[in-house]
């Protein structure tokens, strides 16, 4: 790694981010990760974007999939992050609280917000794909504070600083 | 606006996201605004993402640099951000701590970091621009809390919820 690399990590450390699954119906089952690049790109259309570091399996099947579910967490969801963040045997267990609508999209209960919507562009930027996704469809969970990711930790959000005018 | 836009904002207000400024040199100065979609995509080779709407005069200019710097707040910086969501006469005032190079890089006194490079794509999606930056030079500044972006309002880090391994 260059030290150009090493600096933007460092960087990026100070940073915050929201944190989301992104989930997909294959025939062999969910496929998801957690994710700390998910941003709202346009409210009409309805458009969202990701990234993935293409060395990731899951990456390569997200790409491929016609549509794609995000759900945004809430600031108690830290092990549900992490669970998707670590070896594939803890996603998708009995506890996490997924579902399957006949239609196979997922439904993950607890979450904040869910987006469905169609994989529209897979753009290869450096080591990763940004995927571009068409929502069409929002289903609000109950209201809860986000959680966040930083500097190699998941935080909940502390006081208000100002209201956005 | 239809339905599906209003979910679509609902549900993003429920996600959270770290603020920064995305700034230009232009023959007639510097141009810049607050940004809540800055994410890394890729650390080696070093590569960033944001989106703009198209509709605003600032992403214009900004989609079509050669060179664009991002520059990450610290959570003390609300008023800066809100500066560079408001109107041009707020942004880039003597009291902000801005300084451009010889060679026409801006530099923003106390940013966490800054991150400046080459605007690689701009990616039309939905109402927006998403734009794709090829990063050759990090300069970190202090370590300090990040400013986060939630629900139209700007936040301080809470409390750690836990530790990635």
């Amino acid at each position: 790694m260059s030290s150009s690399a090493d600096d933007f990590k460092t960087g990026f450390r100070r940073h915050a981010a929201g944190v989301a699954i992104v989930a997909t119906s294959t025939p062999e089952g969910l496929v998801g990760t957690t994710l700390s690049s998910v941003a709202s790109v346009s409210a009409d259309p309805a458009v969202l974007s990701f990234s993935m570091a293409r060395t990731s399996g899951t990456a390569a099947t997200i790409v491929e999939a016609e549509r794609v579910s995000v759900f945004t967490l809430a600031s108690t969801h830290e092990g549900l992050a992490a669970a998707f963040a670590g070896p594939p045997e803890g996603r998708f267990t009995d506890e996490q609280g997924w579902t399957v609508d006949a239609d196979g999209t997922p439904t993950l209960a607890g979450a904040t917000a869910a987006f469905h919507g169609r994989v529209a562009q897979v753009i290869p930027a450096g080591g990763s794909w940004l995927v571009v996704v068409e929502v069409d469809d929002v289903r609000l969970g109950d209201e809860d504070d986000p959680l966040v990711y930083h500097d190699r930790a998941y935080w909940a959000l502390g006081r208000i600083r100002s209201h956005v005018a």
